[in-house]
């Protein structure tokens, strides 16, 4: 039994899965400090190795075989398989990655500052962290996503959701472990959790030995995952709640705005426009934002779904309320109206769209008002400014609590575009602010720092 | 009642207590975000301010009456005051470390990385973290060490041990307050725990608002203060046992190893000699080892008091362990043998000595069985070897699992001494390596990191 003070749930873990999640532990812990004894050519070569596997024809076979048959146990189950089939174009994207990772210069350790007091000096080096713990949902590529991490010298502990780990198991017997071995790097290098149950991911995130539990996605289990990780003392990089907030001030140009919220959305991800907020003093910028929502809507041949402050009803043309239209969920097509009302409260919810971009409004006498409802109501993740006034978004950068600032569209949020590197995880503010790093989490983050003396005068003394 | 997960200790936390701890958070937490609205001008200030306060002879004068209230309250309870008392070098020094903090280049808002994407840029940035809890054991000057995380935007909620409570008040009432007010920032800026109950510090490190959270000091109070921070889910600056370990190589050189034995044996603190692994086929460097160690002592007009591992008996003269001599332990003078056995688990003991110095002895085969016994048996804080071997440095500083790692004396661990810049705290791997950041946690550690996007085009999309 886990108890997880922050929520109060008990979570019940058999004890096959806690031993799933042990030994694979286990495994990355004794291989941490071997990894250390192997050199960086070696890792490069485990990359290579890898890569080259999923190339391999014969091994691929085993692998989509293995894949076949999660894909049929889950449509047999009623459940989706649309990102469960390992495609070509999926197979091709997890070679790609393997081998960036196998050509990057990263490398374990690397100087980050020195320190020269005459007769010594001290150098600052990134070195390995240690064991990283993964809980990703049922999809293939994943394994080679967490691999990543073992290019600055960690190791891995990871889970995957039940309906892909035959074809997780599948990598890592064709693929992965014969490229460890061929490289000569510890077996427990990356060590899968074999369990198919749930319960085996809350069993790994309570395992002490870990240095960082990464989760993907968001929604209550991810936030489960991550306060039973933060209680057992480990620093984690998950987002429960996504969802960005773009104000707008009084200074705003209607293009800008217009084009900002027609990007910000082109698709429901984490980082989708989820609040405006809107000058009461400039009804013509409402209407360049209905018209923005309408033409994203458009773009993807449906109609918009707009939650409205209770307090700015006023502001809307009233046929929003009252015209009915065809919203697609997850579960099937709902009649609702175009829009309807929310309290304050109903700020705090991100809108879970397929296809109907869906969305909070909430009309504000000044920026100040704007930014203290994002800082009370928002996931404190991204948010956005539109204004012209310079000095303006320097004062709500000031004061927005959020990681992520920007002055347009929402939708650059994201380790691979913004930074141009793979990323493991995405973390917003709920939990509070980062120790010394930013919420996008890739490879070259997972380091710790160590200080490295040398003396030149032996009799050097305090 | 709080429970400590990780030892399983029941602790007591009576509600004003709590109410104690819970009003300073409330403070802290509430005064960060108006701080957020201050200019950096302000922060100076209130360095200024409180500096100045400090050499009023009036407003010490005050302080001094309340310091030798708890002087003779601790006095009278038969507590040592030799560190309770507001010495005038104590005074001069928190003058001084406060004027460092006024002039110091650190800002809130600093650029770390810059991204250029063509038509629109990222800058990472750092900022301020949020509220920093403290415990402190009961010594006066540290109102002034806490306050120097104000200067990068961070508030404190601290807490100092009761017998300089009132001193910790009247400095904060007669010099810190007015400062805070007279340059405008908000009064929560450095709360105080006005609780004289041990409990409240324990509910201060409990309390999820924490951004980080900072002891002083080493043992199981100190250790318990982690965990119950670690599973608020906190980062925590701490290292609950201390001492360091030396390693010396079949080529090292017996003047190197004298010189750095008897340089980390001055006194008694985290970063002194604990542990000592000296190689088998040098005999001669036993001797060099047991000569700097008698040399130590000397100086310190006092004699050494060693604990051998079991089977590195034969190494050691046997007079050693017949001999018996007076050690000035805490409690007295006992009379005890100059050396005695210990199993292999001594080896992670840590000596508190006062005036004799005190450590373990074992005899290695190489390096490599040595860094064995130190990943397992160290507190992994501090590890040296001494070596002539430039190759067998770099597999050392590979192998052994500690943040600071030298080839000399041990004694240079030490924010002041090692980075020029005041040390908030020291953390060792005992709870694991560090996420991000090295060991030395000072004022510019205490960060967070945020993106900004500059964003050209303003139809950026994806």
């Amino acid at each position: 039994l886990l108890i997880v003070g922050a929520s109060g749930d008990l979570l019940h873990v058999p004890a096959l899965a806690h031993r799933a999640a042990s030994s694979a532990v286990d495994a990355a812990t004794g291989a941490f400090g071997r990894l250390g004894r192997c050199d960086d050519d070696q890792i490069s070569e485990f990359f290579a190795r890898f890569a080259s596997s999923l190339r391999d024809d014969e091994a691929i076979e085993r692998i989509l075989a293995a894949n076949g048959r999660d894909v049929d146990l889950a449509a047999n189950a009623g459940r989706s398989t649309t990102r469960l089939v390992l495609t070509e174009q999926m197979r091709q994207d997890m070679i790609v990655g393997l081998e960036v990772w196998r050509d990057s210069p990263l490398r374990r350790d690397a100087p980050l500052e020195r320190i020269e007091h005459g007769v010594w000096s001290l150098e600052a080096r990134q070195a390995p962290l240690g064991v990283v713990g993964f809980v990703f949902e049922g999809r293939p590529n994943v394994v080679a996503d967490a691999a990543g991490v073992v290019r600055t010298g960690n190791t891995v502990a990871m889970r995957i959701g039940s309906d892909a780990l035959g074809t997780a198991e599948a990598i890592v017997g064709h693929a992965l472990a014969p490229a460890l071995q061929a490289a000569g790097l510890p077996p427990g290098t990356v060590a899968l959790v074999r369990s198919p149950s749930r319960a085996a991911g809350w069993a790994l995130f309570d395992d002490v030995r870990l240095a960082l539990a990464v989760a993907r996605g968001s929604g209550p289990a991810v936030a489960q995952l991550g306060a039973v990780a933060r209680q057992a003392g480990t620093p984690v990089s998950v987002h429960g709640t996504g969802g960005a907030w773009l104000v707008v001030g009084e200074s705003a140009r209607p293009e800008r705005l217009h084009a900002a919220v027609v990007n910000s959305l082109d698709r429901k991800v984490c980082n989708t426009l989820n609040v405006c907020c809107l000058p009461r003093s400039r009804p013509d910028l409402v209407g360049a934002f209905l018209a923005a929502v309408d033409e994203a809507a458009a773009r993807r041949g449906t109609v918009a779904r707009l939650h409205v402050d209770r307090d700015s009803q006023a502001a809307i043309p009233e046929q929003r309320f009252t015209t009915i239209v065809s919203v697609t969920r997850a579960d099937g097509v709902h009649e609702e109206p175009a829009a309807s009302i929310i309290g304050r409260e109903g700020l705090a919810v991100e809108w879970e769209w397929e296809q109907s971009p869906e969305l909070s409004l909430v009309v504000v006498d000044d920026v100040a008002e704007a930014i203290e409802l994002c800082n009370r109501y928002s996931p404190r993740f991204v948010a956005s400014l539109i204004s012209e006034d310079g000095d303006e978004h320097d004062r709500f950068y000031a004061a927005v609590d959020a990681p992520f600032v920007g002055d347009g569209f929402t939708r650059w949020v994201d380790g691979q575009y913004a930074l141009a590197t793979p990323e493991l995880g995405l973390s917003n503010w709920q939990s509070g602010r980062l120790l010394a790093r930013g919420g996008v989490l890739s490879g070259s983050g997972v380091h710790t720092v160590r200080y490295r003396a040398t003396i030149r005068d032996p009799d050097l003394h305090r």
